[in-house]
């Protein structure tokens, strides 16, 4: 049994999650201090390293959240790139850089992305973008990784969960069930992988 | 004949780019006014508007500069991250979002990134996961310009011209001619593609 932080578990790719992660301990982290075992902001520095020195050992860190700002891209601001950057980029970034710090040997990081970065939409052109980072990152980082610590990044479309509300943008896409996106997450934090994108698409 | 504006015009990549452009009128931007016809830091969207504004009628954007920081990721300060993510990233993302405003109907961009993202070095994450962001834009963001505007990057191995620089931390990789990458950004300024990523490679 492994210690894993999961990070948003209440939202509706959090909850995918921890269906794949039943096995395990988990100990939940959001920004409301209410609402988990512990309160993190990932776009902060300081929040994050406060997490990990609260929770103490951990085997894996799956994160589930990440902001980002939808606009035409002739329209977006260089301030709603910039709050996608932060959160869905560099906090996911950040969230490695000081978790490798704190995370048991062979530990085990697995980030979200999402499908918009082979499938564009409108709107979607900074989610996009930063999903485009954060998988080559994984791609790219996990052959330095120290301690035989893997990394890999969930690359699912549209949840079933969520088809209500995204749904209408989305022509054409064919949602999944979160218990399939479930698997993946168990896949990356179960198996001996590393440096993968785990795509979940319908077709 | 195509008014284009090359910026980085002095730097290895910039001639290398001038080569394919020959018959065209360049107009060179780069940071120092004395090198260039226009002054330009990519990073600041007020030095941007200026050199659109100045230069008037333009067909075609090519950038070759965008500043990275190399470190091991275990040692790469979020301040590193941050300088590569605002030049390379962001200074290239805000140079076809301010661009557009100003660039002629059926004008192109093409941008700069680089072959680190599929052919992973130590030191280079951050050069990875901004080229991986941009190469990701470039295929997204394509469906959305306005007026005809294409967009494409160039995604080249190590020039010939640099590989006494950069060789000794390439082991294995074969350096390309700058004339070879010339013909990529030839290909994207004269060609109808759009969205494409050109990569020139030896294998």
């Amino acid at each position: 049994m492994k210690t894993i932080i999961l990070i948003g578990a209440n939202g509706k790719m959090g909850q995918a999650a921890l269906s794949g992660l039943g096995k395990h301990k988990v100990i939940t982290a959001g920004r409301s201090a209410a609402d988990y075992d512990f309160q993190v902001d990932i776009t902060s520095e300081e929040s994050l390293r406060k997490l990990y020195k609260e929770v103490g050992h951990f085997d894996a860190v799956v994160n589930t959240v990440g902001v980002c700002e939808y606009a035409n891209f002739t329209e977006m601001t260089e301030e709603q790139w910039m709050t996608t950057i932060m959160s869905k980029m560099m906090g996911q970034i950040n969230l490695v850089r000081i978790g490798q710090e704190y995370i048991a040997d062979k530990g085990s990081f697995t980030l979200i992305t999402g499908i918009l970065n082979t499938k564009p939409i409108p709107f979607a052109i900074a989610d996009a973008t930063t999903s485009g980072a954060i998988d080559t990152f994984v791609k790219c980082v996990a052959f330095e990784m120290p301690r035989g610590i893997r990394i890999n990044s969930i690359n699912p479309t549209v949840l079933e969960e969520a088809w209500d509300v995204y749904g209408e943008m989305m022509p054409g896409f064919e949602p999944v069930p979160g218990r399939l996106v479930g698997k993946a997450f168990e896949r990356s934090v179960d198996g001996f992988i590393t440096g993968q994108v785990l795509f979940v698409d319908a077709y």
